[in-house]
């Protein structure tokens, strides 16, 4: 990976919307078939299709002819025609062929943005400047090309800002009054976890251990326990994404800070990237580590999973209608808001700072310690 | 009644969008049961909940903590617990317990609001100053509590100004109309009717006879009559409700000023409280007097005054349409407008007058008295 | 038909929002039975109804009294009565009855419109000055009144401007894309065929014909041809509506240029009538020739019209989504776009000029002709 510097051209006392200059979720690899996708995309609506070799193109979702979507045309081999009147272009945004009429204008022409996929993932870059390329790739996501694992996952379009969705993954205390169906569990026992919030550049680590505690429904569905289990929960936020690892052993069986430990484990990846200011889109999958009926265990903990995070999406939703109902007023903080607020202070930091620097997700070096 | 002198703090020249010192329907009782209800009254969005002994509470419907809206928590029985982190509010709006967290902070509250429920209903007070307790009870409805009747109800929830639903049920000619399958009858009649107006303070009254006329067919599908029959309607507005009795006796066979005429009764309790200033809650129930069949007969009016108030909704949902449309534009005055009219010059005063004071729904005076 | 000069009154600098001194579609004669229509041309909310006679009415959709659109009242003989309190207005919009009161204020009134109703066409004025009389005729359609011709129709409501309806139906190079399964044939032919756009005054004609083509499922459907045939394409704009002359012959069978020529015939009216500026309704008919099973013909290309039209529809209202999403932003024009450009200058003249006049549709005068 190198670290580039980029060039600023606009002004730097304006404010981003979004922390540019960094990867952002397009889809899933699984999304994207034969069929392109329109997707708004921190506020850019945005094409995305496979090329006849596979690799995915995004283009700007507007005809430069009539303006219709080009969304709704058709992928061929070389390109996307566009369904009104079949203008085809290619990866890079130009248009090859106008039916009908030989010459095609120099203006014939859509903008096109810089998208990688890995492990299942299809990244898309936003930069300062559209014009420079990324200065780094995409990030990997080992889970996903581990034989150890097993995943599935999904999409959610949410009617509310993307941050009150990194609140919600930075602070899992929740899981007893949301969750208690599924992957909750003893309120009391998830509120009084000791927690521990580390950080390392724009990374935030929030890890918490809940030894001696009841599996929850959806552990014991999916894994056979002996009595009381050691729980753990490790949330790495990423600026546009998150990778939290939670899990169990039987009680005493393992050393929860071994990262090598046994049991049951569910490994999310949360990849949430806004439409606009006040939308975004939800990209997440769920993997685990089955020994036997694998294909029955990992069905059962993604549609587990899924229910939960219909749960969630249900409180932010009606959290963010009431927020936009009473207008701005103050919120009390309480003990479990520490990882959540340092993760918005950092992507007040990035929207805020003069010159954007790629995010540097492998700094080894911890900043700050806190334990709650 | 203790009527007081309510303290007036703010600017006195300022208009109200609504009049205030007033006790407005919050909701029925038989709505509320073990689930909070969320509700926007006058502006504000409430939560309405019951303590572990039945008595009603009123919140600010907003956790202090991340906003979600505390109609989403759980009922217990010292109060309503957050449905997102579990903070617990009692009856005051004091937080009470902060999972996992001992401290809790002076800050964590939120507004509480002055409710009574009196014979079946709940009502919520809202004055000038929220400091201020209300000054007098709220309104009792002896129909509910009297053994001669049965009733039965619901709510609506109105995309148009509570006004026009004022303007509706203080202007009984447009049954023939708007209800000509239920309590309708015959145009002629009902437009031909004498039509007496009184006014007592900030109450109207409206007063129609109609005798020698055929009984509408909801009025023949509850009780047998002989023929012909003299009806009567009797209007009264009290700023925040209105009582209808309505009725009719065999021709000639009662006098209708006499409280105590017998006959088929239908006694409307219309409780109407702003949402906004361009919709609103209408909370209705109907009582009749059957003396056998009592339980089918009380059916049989309440779905046929439901069938009714569909109707009348559907036509003041689109007259409000219309008059958005169109936008502002003069009206004309017809003979039936009187009450209508009166009533708002009513409320128009009561939204513009220095110091509001409370409601005096018992004086006797009659002020003005007119035959139309 | 008489050509008048109609009096301008308002300032001749301000720029009209639509073509005025125009008649447009208001409604398809088989739309208006015993009900009333509300419909809101070009941003009037008009009901139209017929008297006991059949003629049409149209008039202002507000009742004076309260304002209930009279669209949701009764027709009676004489004119239209209101449903909520029974005023009842003629088809001049003079109220002519209040129930109950015997006076009627000279100021119960609402506003009448100018409509004719002539093949099966229901037609209104809208000039500069409403208080002046249209000054011709509305238009005559003979093919609904030709016995040689069978037709159905219906009509749309769309989400876009009404010009990128003309855009479209000016442009019948898009069936190759958009109407692939009904008249759409080879993309290929479409593109390359010759195309001869002429304008005479307000009206512009796009000829297009496709010699030795495929006949498309629509026209097989319908009609017996013996492999390949000649295809004809003729577009007639005319501001407010366009008449399109399609069809086919088997190859070699018949002179194009000859009017007379046999085959298979589908001829389209479309009159397209604003809402508002991003609204419009699209009343449409299809006739056709067939010799037998007329009955079946006739119901199989209007069955087949209408999900031709149903593709129109859905590409339209997205590219205006799109356009509305990506804000003003420029286009680049292809060839087929010389009608469809030169319908909008026409349009455009016709909204800026500073004394419009009436629209000649008879002239024969051919001013402009362009080959592309």
């Amino acid at each position: 990976m190198t670290i580039a510097t980029v060039e600023v051209k606009r002004d730097v006392s304006e404010k981003s919307k979004f922390p540019l200059n960094q990867w952002y979720v397009a889809a899933l690899s699984s999304e994207l078939k034969d069929q392109p996708i329109g997707r708004t995309l921190l506020e850019k609506p945005i094409v995305l299709f496979r090329m006849g070799d596979g690799t995915v193109a995004a283009l700007e979702d507007r005809c430069c002819h009539r303006a219709l979507p080009l969304s709704s045309g058709m992928v061929e081999s070389s390109g996307l025609r566009c369904g009104y009147h079949g203008l085809l272009f290619n990866q890079d945004g130009k248009c090859i062929e106008i039916p009908g009429q030989e010459k095609i204008p120099s203006k014939a022409k859509v903008a096109a943005y810089h998208v990688q996929e890995r492990d299942g993932l299809i990244w898309i870059w936003f930069g300062q400047d559209q014009h420079v390329a990324p200065a780094c790739d995409a990030p990997s996501y080992f889970v996903h090309s581990d034989p150890q694992y097993v995943y599935g996952g999904g999409v959610y379009y949410y009617n509310a800002p993307y941050q009150l969705i990194h609140d919600n993954l930075l602070d899992l205390s929740h899981l007893a009054y949301v969750h208690p169906h599924t992957i909750g569990g003893n309120a009391k026992i998830h509120m009084n976890a000791e927690m521990k919030v580390e950080s390392e550049g724009d990374n935030v680590r929030v890890i918490r251990y809940m030894p001696n505690s009841e599996p929850p429904s959806t552990y014991t569905a999916a894994y056979t326990f002996h009595g009381n289990v050691d729980r753990w929960q490790e949330i790495d936020f990423r600026v546009t994404h998150q990778l939290i690892w939670t899990g169990a052993v039987d009680h005493n069986t393992a050393d929860l800070n071994d990262p090598e430990r046994g049991g049951f484990h569910m490994r999310g990846f949360h990849g949430i990237t806004p439409e606009t200011e006040t939308t975004c889109h939800y990209f997440w999958t769920m993997a685990t580590n089955p020994t036997n009926n694998v294909e029955e265990i990992k069905n059962k903990v993604v549609e587990q999973t899924q229910l939960t995070f219909d749960e969630d999406k249900e409180i932010i939703e009606k959290q963010y209608q009431n927020m936009l109902r009473f207008g701005p007023k103050p919120v009390i903080d309480i003990h479990v808001d520490v990882g959540a607020n340092r993760a918005r202070r950092i992507i007040d930091r990035l929207c805020e700072k003069k010159e954007m620097i790629q995010s540097e997700s492998n700094q080894d070096k911890v900043l700050e310690t806190e334990t709650v």
